[in-house]
């Protein structure tokens, strides 16, 4: 059966892990490194698709748990399949809900970002058998994960299979299979059980993924590629063992999952790539800080997926080539540069940070859409540059002249 | 000194108040009648310039109490006035800021919207001199108002001179004379009171207007069009005497102020049309309702203003020709049509009124952005559309053909 995705290399780095190449799938070309623009509910925040070509994003990650909760994946696919009710024509991947279902769990959120700020970590880490943390929401068995909504208390309970057949019924180009995305809190213990779980997931991900293909040759499935997800935490044994192991699956390509801090983020990146299949593309999830896009490009990740660029666009933060400022600041009330000079995003080219500045004091909506269009057209092209730069040969330049200039 | 805008009539509808003209402004030409997007803080909420092009928007009517307040209209002056901050280059109104003062004092809001919608209205009435209902925020005198603000407890204080001196910095082409604008609740007493104090804030903020375009005739002000506000409450008796009064003043156009019924809507308004002077344009403040609209017209209305679109689709309520819907209803999650069949919005031509529930069940920015959009459209162009039925003398059947299929 032809495969759904095709990946080339175009280029590799000597003497390190990144590579240029480009992803073929059924909705278009991905040219990697790229990052992918996190559109959790079939919408990415205050953006029309116009917007986002406009902005440079060529393709977008749905949320699967988010999709499945509201309006249902049944739904998406009777309303005819996420490219057809979001308009958008462009290469789509969806997540496996894993990591949704399982940050239900205690451990992850404000307080995890807290404690993984805090050094020494030893002491604040909390084990799961400690009573007060044990997870609220949701119950790991061997098949699966039951969780209970946050907003209306029922009990779902999400399997491989059905994880595999939620993403289906959805329609991305890219689908992941279900994995365990434990908390960097976690014990080893309780680190290595959740990984063989990750693992027998994967297997049973795939097995789902190649039944619904065989079955009918014409269905969404058969155009949709399946990642594996790497997981093992911070700790180097067990983050090869995943490489290992999910890498001689049969994948159409692989996820790096978990949380990272940024000390140990190119290790364990480094750590995974070095083993995967050269030949087959790697997504690392959940990571689009500018330091990190280049520890994952120069480590050999492809594409990058990440909230931060509308979050924090929402919240009147927007990335410039000195660094992230607040639009809010009172420093900026009458400053008539746009938010980044030389920037020429939408934002910038008619915009300046006083009269943003004021928007996001008035609480008006154009305000958060004029910083997300912003800083998504930061973030992609910023990674679409080390693109070029690889190919140039000078991406070790540019990286230093960005973050010698960049300060957060 | 030559006239800022030019109003030139078309066409008059025989036995009718109706017309139709062209109001030409610094900034390009109001085809009227026209319905002027209200953009409060120097922003249409939820639409970029682009979009409100492609709505058929061409004039915007912002708050000068809203940027008196955030950024300061001093500092909308220093950052290039309006047009420039807005990245706007048609024609932009903005009132005198009394009716967001006087909103302050009792008797506004909620409470008086159900007021009016409770028949009899008798027993309801509150006097002004009743205690309890007496106004918290805000104080007038023979000079002018003054409030508090309800953000910061700050005072501040407007009398017409200072009105007309913040919105020469604002720079609007059309601006308006500051007036008082009384809730329906007050005493006819009161009513009669509060319109002496608005002729004579009037006749103040025509002569400071002429003063301050006679001292510098490159000053913004010399390129701003000011209109007086007729007031008088429901009472025919007020409403014919300010007509008279306002009408008499050298304005450059006229607004139709206060909060009607739609029993007395256009009553009023055709008391005030048939005094105020033919060879001017007439803004019919806040109504934006369809049935109001086609009111408003016949009765010889040129331009009108609301929040209502805007307002009423943020949260979830959209026109079609069939009456309102709230798309948050159960009855569309699966509905593929759009939100109005044969509209040729945005909205319309790209998404389902599943989807577009969906967006709004998940509280997804896109949702409101699209449901702003399509209310912006329906009635920027039901007014384009009236204006064209008065050039096809069709006015009467369109009327009543619209109206026999939209329930409300």
């Amino acid at each position: 059966m032809k495969k759904p995705i095709e990946f080339r290399i175009e280029k590799k780095i000597d003497g390190s892990l990144a590579r240029v190449g480009k992803i073929c799938t059924p909705h278009g070309i991905i040219e990697t490194p790229a990052f992918i623009t996190v559109g959790t509910r079939a919408a990415v925040r205050g953006l029309t698709v116009e917007m986002l070509h406009d902005t440079g994003v060529e393709t977008i990650i749905a949320n699967t748990y988010h999709l499945y909760m509201q309006p249902g994946d049944l739904k998406v696919r009777a309303m005819g399949g996420i490219h057809k009710i979001m308009n958008w024509s462009g290469p789509i991947m969806t997540d496996s809900g894993g990591f949704q279902v399982f940050s239900l769990g205690a451990g992850y959120g404000t307080n995890v970002s807290k404690i993984l700020k805090s050094a020494p970590m030893v002491p604040l880490i909390k084990e799961r058998d400690e009573e007060e943390i044990k997870p609220k929401l949701v119950e790991i068995d061997y098949d699966g994960a039951a969780f209970k909504s946050p907003t209306d208390g029922s009990i779902h309970y999400i399997t491989p299979e059905r994880s595999i057949e939620m993403q289906h019924n959805i329609g991305a180009d890219i689908i992941f299979a279900f994995d365990e995305c434990t908390s960097p809190i976690e014990s080893r213990t309780y680190q290595s059980e959740a990984l063989d779980r990750t693992h027998r997931w994967a297997e049973r991900s795939l097995e789902y993924h190649r039944q619904k293909r065989e079955q009918n040759g014409d269905s969404p499935a058969s155009k949709q590629a399946l990642f594996g997800i790497v997981q093992g935490g911070r700790y180097e044994d067990l983050r090869k063992e995943s490489a290992k192991t999910i890498g001689e699956m049969d994948f159409d390509g692989y996820g790096i999952g978990g949380s990272f801090d940024k000390e140990d983020l190119h290790t364990a990146v480094r750590w995974v790539n070095e083993i995967l299949p050269e030949n087959k593309p790697r997504h690392l999830l959940g990571i689009g800080e500018p330091e990190d896009l280049f520890l994952g490009v120069e480590n050999g990740c492809d594409t990058f997926d990440c909230v931060a660029p509308t979050r924090l666009g929402r919240h009147g933060t927007v990335y410039t080539r000195e660094g992230k400022i607040h639009i809010g600041n009172v420093l900026y009330g009458e400053d008539l540069r746009p938010l980044d000079s030389g920037c020429q995003c939408y934002a910038c080219k008619n915009y300046t940070r006083a009269y943003i500045g004021h928007l996001y004091k008035s609480r008006e909506m154009l305000g958060p859409m004029l910083c997300s269009i912003h800083n998504l057209y930061f973030i992609v092209n910023l990674v679409k540059d080390m693109r070029k730069a690889l190919l140039a040969d000078t991406f070790q330049k540019f990286k230093s002249d960005f973050l010698a200039k960049y300060k957060n």
